[in-house]
């Protein structure tokens, strides 16, 4: 018994990977009834300094945001860069890729995460905060993501 | 634009397809620091009337929720009869199967959604309710399910 790794298990986040952010991105809001968000690159690698499977990576990905009740639904178009994103979709195919939970203390976190099993996969800067993604699909059958936002 | 054919956006479960609900179930307990729910059938085929690709299934699952935050976390382990459930775990293995919405008026937005581009999948009855999983892979990327409970 951990007595829960993250602090929380609320849910803040659903993420999915598709191809062609636009097209999907219309499909929601058409089916939802909302405005069809903007999407926008995530940081270049200067800025999001990304890592994944412990190397430097230049990935970058298209993303877009939809509220849906108390969460975020994210839509994740990877450029051709390594990334768990581009991973995903080589893979699986589009659709879902993650669920999201806000931790504070991502370092420390990322740490104990470690130590019990579940590896960091990726991980990135963004204004405002920091994302980890952890390799907890052997167990949990999905991967986690972590959020950090500055305060 | 539709003007949300369900009504509302409010995520209220994310089901996942597994192999062995009862290793799954204690990941996310040690996990998460919860205790391990126990796991039910869902109801026979006299009560269920599943129906699968438009014919009567005897499909079968194993559940257990998770309670995270303002959702729950569905896990289902299907028998081997024909099911969403199981052509998933057969074609994707282990993970992500659905996200899940509370509706009012079953019938009517199944009709609604099969006119409008998005057939239904499968259905079925619970104690207190029903449910449908509408195919809309193609265009939201997950299938989408409507909840229905009695009042």
């Amino acid at each position: 018994m951990s007595g829960n790794y993250l602090g929380n298990r609320v849910v803040t986040q659903i993420g999915l990977v598709v191809r062609d952010i636009e097209r999907t991105s219309q499909a929601y809001a058409e089916f939802f009834g909302v405005e069809k968000p903007q999407w926008f690159w995530t940081d270049a690698a200067d800025v999001a300094r990304t890592e994944y499977r412990g190397e430097r990576s230049e990935a970058r990905a298209k993303l877009a945001f939809f509220d849906m009740g108390s969460l975020q639904l994210e839509l994740i178009e990877p450029d051709e860069h390594p990334s768990t994103w581009r991973e995903s979709l080589d893979k699986n195919g589009e659709g879902f890729h993650h669920i999201a939970f806000v931790v504070d203390g991502m370092k420390e976190k990322i740490e104990l995460l470690g130590n019990n099993g579940f590896p960091l996969l990726q991980k990135g800067e963004y204004t405002g905060g920091r994302y980890a993604y952890l390799d907890t699909f052997k167990d949990l059958k999905v991967i986690v993501e972590l959020l950090e936002n500055d305060r």
